[in-house]
């Protein structure tokens, strides 16, 4: 299985002992996550502890031009974690630790291994949160990898805007802060936000500076049903567009909400749903609940179902987080396969209505979620991976929602990143913007080792180096 | 003066007539803007029309490695539009052009010389505005290049989190843009916040597109005023703690009241003061004034003072603006020298009680003043530019300032940029990512024409290449 020269795993071997494991379960499990992609295998995963680890290793694979790729939870959806050419798999699940939190400057640095949840949890007694909240539990440091937002992305915006600043080693091996602890700068290049979303590809993140919030005074959430989905759309739009600082919106479709309550023993009303979560003091939330209330019943829909306790909220919002798997798990043996689009709110509706049209001659398990205060939303399929005709469909319907964002101003990804799956989009997103992207990533990497063969198409101004570097290099 | 190869400038103003000018006290303002920093005089000024001609121009200088420089409303404080190695200044007062404003989405895109008046008066019809607003009337295009912010960053952020997309002229002349008009996307490496605050040192921001936001139902403003600083800064930082979303949260000391007051024909009460903003609905903005005046009471504060028509809070932010030239009129001949650091807020109170030592054995007039919400705070010195030993004054108080700013996690500049004036703090704030800033630099800009000078030491990994291939080429 390992394709590396023998010498430089020994060398890796008895450097890190049993930290170090060529078990095919776990090169498996490290080259796919819970993408529907293919795997591609790693030679070798790493557990490693430290940033100086993660640092020791990139100069020992820069040396022999070996690819790396970081690790967290293993929840990427677009094959950002398949070895393509190979290398390293860097694990960061020991690198788990909360270095530092300080309540009364709302932030705090952890180590790019800890979870979403393992902060939430620790941050609870302090009265914080933080509420960037992708539904997976992915690890801290692949969310910023990713660029990752989820359902508070509406009123709490996305980790471009929640990260304050990143530990990075460089393809070098050199170990970079890229930011201080204010709150704001206009001191050089932003590479904080160069490294966000850059998906492994320009560096490995291994510490994250976070900004946090305070636990809202007072929450609540409800549901509301329309028999048209549309008419669901419309109300999310309105409340967008009135300002209303609403901190979750999120649309369920009725196959959604059949899935969902399989899923999770729940008896959701079968029926297209938006499910809102409020954030404020008593008054806030009451002004804010009112204000929906009136948008709901002017475009159809039916009166708010409160979540009034903390138990009824967690349910509501644990079975929305599951609605991948809830999905996925209607049809046995199936993988999810997730799209994402995002688009101005103006052309929501349109864009929705033209997906649900490519969806009526689709017989695989599909449901639409969105998080539509953004304009962003996907459809789960649960996909045979044995059938290649039915790899082909959702391909091909996939392929349409992009292009129809694309035409009217979006994005081919909102949250899930490029990776492998949507490096075809790239060209016709970014234009020649495309070749810049790799100026940096040639200049930054030169020997293309870092997360090889994501976010870059190869027409890209010019080939990625590391394929062949490392061939030569064996 | 003009160093420029005849032959070069012949070409340039046989293309571009009457649109380019050579006039001694045109290259003297366009070399210095309101900086109090030594104008370097570019040789030529060519005021564009379009993209295209920005391109165009981009490409001849880039093919007679002649540096270009663009000049939005002069208003930069740190000698960015010092051109110190001459060549081209791109003045963009007739790109003034507001290209789309969609309403239903939130955004609009512009021409990079229009003004924040500009958009603002353009907005106010439809109910809109656009927050970001850094005193001066900046250039939306300057205010991207240097990663503005200003008095309502507190509650909008700054321009990093407004900047939807940019049309850029790269360094070789080529026209991209950086993103879509999707609210959110994990599209790519950012570009966009990768080019705002690069200072036109990676390529000319052109055009912008913009989040906007409604004009809020409710708007509030009031004073209050403490017997020392402290106490102010102390309640900033409580509000901050709190989460309460007010708008706008200005610290102005003694001082600078005392030279509000005389430039502005107003009465305002002898005494260290916050000055609030609050937007939202009535119910919301009651509630906000309330918790901050209880606030204030507890740490010692008068009651507010309301300006309650519109008419009286638009004479105390214009009072507020003005701070700056207020400062500067004092004293006759002066020009002005405003501080700027940033720190997380935990630290803002030790940090200005270092800066008012500093200030006790200073004869030169100086006020202190704040976006306290931000961590981020002024001295505004009306320097006597021809007294040398006054500069030699105020920049080693500037020095302790941002060292003892970066001792304590903040950074040099929160809102003014480097410019030349910062430089020499960029290695000790970011370390070793200074030479990946270099990097990135001479991967997009070989041959160093663009803004030259600013930004990067000349420690930076490699020397600046611009001066060299320019003289080579003369």
């Amino acid at each position: 299985m390992t394709r590396l020269n023998p010498e430089f795993l020994s060398q890796l071997r008895s450097r890190f002992g049993d930290r170090l494991s060529t078990s095919p379960a776990l090169l498996e499990q490290h080259g796919r996550g819970e993408s529907h992609h293919a795997a591609g295998l790693p030679d070798a995963v790493v557990f490693i502890k430290s940033t100086e680890e993660a640092a020791e290793i990139v100069r020992l694979c820069a040396r022999h031009r070996v690819p790396v790729i970081p690790y967290g939870a293993g929840t990427s959806l677009e094959g950002h974690l398949s070895a393509v050419h190979g290398g390293i798999s860097l694990d960061f699940s020991r690198m788990n630790e909360i270095l530092r939190v300080s309540p009364e400057d709302l932030d705090c640095t952890v180590q790019a291994g800890v979870t979403r949840e393992q902060l939430n949890g620790w941050l609870r007694d302090l009265g914080l949160f933080f509420p960037i909240d992708p539904g997976a539990n992915a690890s801290i440091g692949g969310m910023a990898a990713t660029r990752a937002s989820g359902t508070n992305a509406v009123r709490y915006c996305t980790m471009r805007d929640n990260v304050l600043s990143l530990t990075v080693v460089l393809p070098n091996g050199e170990i970079i802060r890229t930011g201080s602890r204010a709150r704001k700068s206009s001191s050089g290049y932003d590479l904080t936000r160069l490294f966000v979303g850059s998906e492994g590809t320009l560096g490995i993140i291994t510490e994250v500076t976070l900004r946090l919030q305070g636990i809202p005074e007072h929450t609540a959430a409800a549901l509301c049903s329309f028999t048209d989905v549309g008419q669901a759309v419309d109300t999310a739009i309105a409340v967008v567009q009135l300002g209303i600082p609403v901190a979750r919106m999120e649309l369920m479709d009725r196959g959604l909400i059949a899935a969902v309550n399989a899923y999770s023993h729940l008896s959701l009303k079968l029926q297209n749903t938006l499910a809102f979560e409020f954030h404020g003091s008593p008054a806030a939330v009451e002004e804010q609940v009112r204000l929906v209330a009136s948008i709901v019943r002017d475009n159809g829909g039916n009166d708010f179902e409160w979540a009034t306790s903390q138990e009824e909220r967690s349910r509501l919002w644990k079975a929305r987080h599951s609605a991948f798997y809830a999905v996925v798990s209607q049809r046995h043996g199936a993988r999810g396969w997730s799209s994402d689009v995002c688009v101005p709110v103006s052309e929501l509706a349109g864009c929705i209505r033209h997906t649900r049209e490519l969806l009526k001659t689709c017989t695989i398990p599909a449901a639409i979620l969105g998080h539509v205060g953004d304009g962003n939303y996907h459809v789960v399929f649960a996909v045979d991976p044995s059938q290649a005709d039915e790899l082909e469909t959702v391909a091909a319907i996939n392929k349409k929602m992009v292009q129809k964002a694309l035409s009217v101003g979006g994005t081919c990804t909102g949250e899930h990143g490029i990776g492998t799956g949507k490096i075809a989009y790239m060209r016709q997103e970014h234009g020649q913007a495309v070749d810049l992207m790799r100026i940096i990533k040639l200049a930054m990497d030169p020997h293309g080792i870092m997360n090889p063969g994501k976010i870059l198409p190869d027409d890209a101004l010019l080939p990625v180096a590391s394929g062949k570097a490392r061939s030569g290099e064996r």
